[in-house]
């Protein structure tokens, strides 16, 4: 880190402000020659002519030196806040090559705020998943990532098994007689504990999954049963995600956006062109395919036909995924039979894409079906896959261990797997990060972070 | 200005960071309740936790508060520094509403400064003219009018006109045995001088045009003469204008791109489908149309057609635009043949678009075909077409104050002339605006500018 890195930090294109970052060793040295100043107070908005190496003037903004140690990466930064649009900031990075800056790889900013200690690896992680976040419910669960709230608890668990961990090796070095060793009965409890804990966290995962990437809902059924006037229903009264990568239009086959402020991405299977002859037995094809990765199935049923078909057609549905039944065209009911269908079971909805009837309550009961409440109620969710990897090694060692305590042997090896299941914390922390992990997890930011 | 305004200040999308701008008579309110402090400190860059309505740690930030009237707008402003990407700052723009923002017009901080007297009109126009700016050149010209030396200008030639006009006007109170009225000579070399000042200016704005929006050069010439290979050894290397709006590809039909950092749009006429019949005789279709739209053609002739063939072509092509004749494919000639051509006129040129010989030689030559050398040596370039016809009235008001005076009466008369000059002056400062023409002007504008 003896370089000085210079970026973009917001993002490009055509808007009132861009910032350009700075920050190493030179930070101060750069900003000096930029707006021709000896010295610059730290953390001042100084308003300024910033000018290129041969003195011309580039434009004029904020300069603002945040001093090493209380910056964002530790080091000297420095940034500016100048005129948006692509030319000016490029021209100001040009200067600050000129003066020695040399151009930040993706993450490099925050690389640095990891390794200068100024947060950990699954925080630095955590301002990844905040920036790219699609949804207020998942952004949340990652910057209580981010603000520690995570590293808290690993902390604390982490702590809990050392103290064991040093207790039982202690007793190693000492017989029986010398001195008392822990009760088999308090091991277990510890151990318990912490596993207990470790589990509570990681069940939180397919929560946090579906935060990050959104819920995938598949909707099936025969055609002509009302799939894609339904989708409409559905989404005329949500908040669509905003986003220009691909697949994220109506257009597309997957659409996203919001329910409850909970990110789902609903599957029209009517819109995949090979599927018709798949609807029917869930055999081959892209339906089937679709039903496999989703989190929830719609299976769209015609409410007008035979109630006897209707019902067949629920018992015959086979899949292994949660399904919502949902009864379409009740408009084309009579009273009598809408009575009938008055009291759905628990996975039973009757709705009219046509009028919007029991829309609402469809997605009621999408959102309930897919949101583990307690998951949601203030506690940590699990969002990252490196973190659940790292925490499923340490209960498969934490079980083991408990085997150990409860056969009551190989006190050596019980302590390997307690500094296992430690080491596999660490791995959370960052603490036993090895470089090319760090390459792998910083190459996913934004230049500029 | 009653209101407090609030929205992202850089582009939407992903980003190391966002910023959020505020301004207004509650922008220090809006930033107390934000970050849960009574006291902030002007300019200070505060890195603070910012939270909602409720009480929710909306994400961690730097805030920083500018105090009226030392800001952007000249009212309080407070920027806040956030996590980039789209939930973040939505959030807490949302926030900022529930404290009592409204969202800002596109263009309002910028206006306000102007209503606020931070900078004139035609310095707020060069604010969106510098953020839009596609060439160093262009951001270069729009930023000398941005940073005061035309509005320096404009008040200067204002000034002159003015001591006259107060003193003709003093002058009409008393009859000539009272005093003794300006010689005739000395107002004629004042309206001369003013004049002349002007029309110097008024010369650039066909450099400040192209500067803006990129010259247009129009390709034309016979099927297979080359015209496609032309256009890819001439952009093999330059820098292609980076952007994402309609037409800036290389699939369409204008291609832009810099030549010595002064922005071109090339178009090959041969990409129009209905215009082969047309490049002969240059008569009816899309091809003429190009032509008379742009500011240079470039008419290709195949070199390996027999000479007198040649000479024919460069005859017997018409057109009221400055042409650059190109001759390619040379690399067909045999060395007695191409020293024959070893001396073009002043607007030929020898290439082989195959080989590359000679395409350094036509952008030179196209470069200095377009750019007004004058134009672009440190002096004021003017490139807003509002401006422009602002010093088109005041030309012309002055010439009739010189007829007046050549005419030798009519002294009422000729103080109105001048006084209309100062009027029209007035206009590009904005000293005379009324609402429409500030909304016409302002709308351009992205928001958070």
């Amino acid at each position: 880190m003896n370089t000085t890195i210079a970026s973009l930090a917001t993002p490009e294109g055509v808007g009132g402000l861009a910032v350009i970052r700075i920050s190493g060793p030179d930070a101060y040295f750069v900003a000096q020659n930029l707006c021709g100043k000896e010295k610059i107070k730290p953390r001042y908005a100084l308003y300024t002519p910033l000018c290129s190496p041969v003195g011309l003037e580039i434009d004029s903004g904020v300069l603002t030196f945040f001093q090493a140690p209380h910056s964002y990466t530790g080091e000297d930064v420095v940034e500016l806040s100048c005129h948006g649009g692509v030319i000016v900031s490029t021209e100001l990075l040009e200067a600050c090559y000129s003066f020695g800056c040399v151009s930040a790889q993706p993450g490099e900013f925050t690389r640095r705020a990891f390794l200068n200690g100024k947060m950990d690896l699954c925080q630095a992680e955590a301002v990844a998943d905040v920036i790219m976040s699609e949804s207020s419910a998942g952004k949340e669960a990652s910057y209580k990532i981010l603000s520690g709230k995570f590293s808290t608890l690993i902390l604390k668990l982490k702590q809990s098994l050392f103290v064991l961990v040093s207790t039982l090796e202690g007793e190693l070095d000492f017989t029986e007689d010398e001195i008392t060793p822990t009760p088999t009965k308090e091991k277990r409890a510890l151990v318990l504990n912490v596993l207990s804990q470790t589990k509570d966290v990681l069940s939180t995962y397919s929560t946090g999954k579906m935060l990050q990437h959104g819920a995938l809902i598949a909707l099936v059924g025969k055609p002509n049963v009302g799939k894609s006037s339904l989708l409409n229903a559905i989404l005329s009264e949500e908040r669509t995600i905003v986003s220009e990568t691909p697949g994220t239009t109506r257009d597309a086959v997957e659409v996203p956006f919001l329910i409850n402020n909970f990110p789902v991405r609903l599957v029209d299977t009517a819109g995949i062109r090979r599927s018709d002859d798949a609807v029917e037995g869930l055999g081959m094809g892209f339906t089937r395919q679709y039903i496999e990765n989703a989190d929830l199935v719609l299976k769209v049923i015609d409410l007008s036909l035979p109630r006897d078909a209707v019902e067949k057609e629920i018992k015959s549905f086979n899949c292994s995924k949660p399904v919502i039944y949902v009864l379409n065209k009740s408009d084309l009911l009579n009273n009598g039979s809408k009575k009938a269908w008055g009291s759905n079971g628990p996975g039973v909805v009757t709705t009219s894409a046509l009028r919007g009837d029991g829309v609402d309550d469809l997605k009621e009961i999408i959102y309930n079906n897919l949101v583990n409440h307690s998951s949601l109620s203030g506690a940590l969710v699990l969002t990252n896959s490196r973190h659940k990897l790292s925490l499923d090694s340490v209960a498969n060692s934490l079980e083991r261990a408990l085997f150990i305590i409860d056969s009551n042997d190989f006190p050596e090896i019980l302590s390997v797997e307690l500094r296992n299941a430690v080491s596999h914390l660490d791995e959370i922390l960052g603490l036993t990060s090895v470089d090319d992990i760090l390459d792998n997890i910083f190459s996913k930011f934004c230049i500029g972070k």
